[in-house]
């Protein structure tokens, strides 16, 4: 890779002072935190409007709060080229999961007028608000709210310890929550012609390889999830019973796991899309070292680009469930499965981006996406979108996520020829 | 088998009116509530001593409370053949963990007075107090205070939820518990020449038997233990990180126990005797659905009539872990390692109750006891002893526990013709 004497050198200084301000805006004991649709987001927003109205930029707040900055292209009838993400942060977070993706909008967006550049169409920093779902447990509020898609039940939700709700909050940044219910967009959705959100990679595919430290996303694994398996055994003295007499509800739940484990690798092998997880798994209150157990709760997590593969393997491990019955006289109970569709990308967008990166020379890989991001809800409401992922350490939604900003400033790169090469 | 005319079914109604008698002294709601020490435990011994006065047994009562009823033999001089039981019962449950041992030995007793038969050397009843931890954490007090063995520990360990201690409570029944904590047993061993306990099996060895329905012990398993093994592994964004990038504790830990089980299988085959339970296992409090699983503890329990045997398991659960901590970069901590040795059954005795049972045409089995006993306690004071297990339906420390009696009756065959060709 060569590296470019443009703006991934020179912008970096103008990146590091927006990441290095906006941290210490919302620094915690730790890390950060910015609560979405809370004074210290709008504190935030209105920092970097400041920093757009320096740019000259064309500034429209929608009337979910999301702050749209405009470099005026050549052909204003043309629908704009978007980039962005969002502003908020998890309690205790790290400062670049959604930043990152404002600041590179905003990079690019220096970089035109450092060098004098008047993109064919406009060229747009679109700042979302309130992502997160760790305050009142709904994700996309922002980006859900643009398309209209909130619901009353969501604006009722509570704060997970201050004594609000989701749409008194949003009250209190002076818009009207119940604008945001009607099914309709609160903009024109017609004046978007692609958004791009660059956003740091959560897991660690990109920062374990160290030649490629960008990516652009294939899609956003979608899930298919059970909140509570129980594994049914029968309870007896761990010395007094032979093994060929139990009925052990973890011992049955372990084999369960290791076969699922097993058939995981095996489609991996054949080119699926899949992780599977069982993040919780609890024996009963009674359970002791010397009873064998006679029952075992656990959750399922399913995910894949693929709603098939998942679904797929979902039926897998209520067959070997089902054999596992019959096999050791346990019972597993499954309760309704949940689903969430995958999310989309633009395949062409997409290609665009991988095109600007074999032309400007910059490594970059293909990969999907594991977590949700605003991008699959404008992407529903019919606006092509893409991601570029940047290579990140230590994971994200935690204080230890570390991204470095020579990494963010490839994605810079990529974002900036991809709107150069645009029209 | 053949159907004897005997002891097995002249004997049935003696035996049956004996539990029936005690279940409605100590009737809880559901099952039946004998705790050690207590004024209950001291009526039923007195209802028992009565039917021991009825039969003209020489009756004592050692230092530790125990019942020692005997029917003279013709030499007197001889140390006696001893049988019985513990009399107290763990909250909440069935009749026969201990009181079926009394009732054999007493309907023996019976048998001998009702076909005018002294045996050679006295034949002793033993009622033992107080066998079950349940209320104050410590098994075998009654035994162990038989033999001197008691601690001053022991003594002030608290009532699960009375507001009392073991010592008081057996100050209580009139005794002097410091007499109980010299080391120097309080009965003279010598005097006893073999001790037979005839038991309910506390698993389903016998029970899932259509043919053979009483056993005879081969010893008492020990166990090598584990309270809190814990694995660490690394929380990461369940979505987001691939499976060649985790390094999920619920999954190694799976992996541990499948290995474990098939090996624990292979050493069956072998001809080993080996239990292995995981009867707790626990994600962290933080745990979550969607968040790869960073930790998790669980307890091991590892049982064998032979030390060696369970120690080697363990080495080999050391070692599997080992390799699994190398291949998915978690660790496992192992909280120090609890020993407990087998019990040992004398090989010469419990070979004349198999003698008696061929020559009694009665189907018997060997087979280990996994549960511990007073027995052991006995053994361990350099006197002969043997079991009898009698099959048992559901376990046993539950009210659901159910001896047949006509099960119970061969048993009492069994123990008949032992005593009977003793000398």
């Amino acid at each position: 890779m060569s590296v470019h004497p443009g703006i991934q050198i020179q912008g970096l200084k103008y990146a590091k002072a927006i990441f290095d301000t906006v941290r210490r805006m919302s620094a915690d004991t730790l890390g950060v935190t910015r609560q979405g649709y809370s004074e210290l987001e709008t504190e935030v927003l209105q920092y970097l409007q400041g920093l757009g109205r320096t740019l000259d930029l064309e500034i429209t707040v929608d009337k979910a709060g999301n702050v749209w900055m405009t470099l005026p292209g050549k052909d204003r009838s043309l629908p704009a080229f978007v980039a962005g993400s969002h502003a908020d942060s998890v309690p205790q977070g790290g400062n670049y999961d959604g930043l990152a993706g404002i600041t590179a909008a905003l990079t690019v967006a220096w970089w035109m007028r450092h060098i004098n550049y008047q993109p064919q169409r406009d060229f747009t920093v679109l700042m979302m608000r309130c992502e997160e779902s760790s305050f009142f447990g709904k994700a996309y509020v922002g980006s859900l709210g643009m398309m209209g898609r909130l619901t009353n039940n969501d604006l009722a939700l509570r704060h997970r310890s201050l004594d609000t709700t989701l749409g008194h909050c949003i009250s209190s940044c002076g818009l009207d929550p119940y604008a945001l219910t009607t099914g309709e967009p609160v903009i024109d959705t017609s004046r978007v012609g692609a958004f791009v959100e660059l956003h740091i990679e959560q897991g660690p595919t990109l920062t374990s390889n160290k030649d490629i430290r960008v990516g652009v996303v294939t899609g956003i694994r979608g899930n298919v999830r059970h909140k509570n398996v129980v594994c049914h055994g029968q309870t007896a003295h761990s010395g007094a019973v032979n093994k060929e007499f139990r009925h052990d509800a973890v011992m049955a739940t372990a084999a369960l796991l290791s076969r699922m484990e097993a058939h995981w690798q095996e489609w991996l092998d054949k080119g699926e899309d899949l992780v599977f997880t069982v993040g919780v798994i609890r024996t009963a209150a009674t359970a002791a070292i010397s009873v064998i157990p006679g029952e075992v709760s656990f959750t399922v997590d399913m995910r894949s680009l693929s709603a098939d593969t998942a679904e797929r393997f979902h039926q897998l491990l209520l067959a070997e469930a089902a054999q596992l019955e019959k096999d050791r006289g346990v019972r597993f109970d499954f309760d309704k499965a949940l689903y969430t569709a995958p999310g989309h990308v633009n395949a062409e967008l997409s290609d665009r981006l991988v095109e600007a990166a074999e032309k400007a020379e910059i490594p970059c890989m293909r990969l999907p996406s594991g977590a949700g991001h605003d991008s699959a809800v404008i992407g529903a409401a019919g606006i092509p979108v893409a991601m570029i992922f940047v290579a990140n350490q230590n994971g994200s939604h935690n204080p230890y996520e570390e991204m470095e900003l020579p990494d963010f400033m490839i994605g810079c790169e990529l974002l900036w020829k991809t709107v150069e090469n645009f029209d």
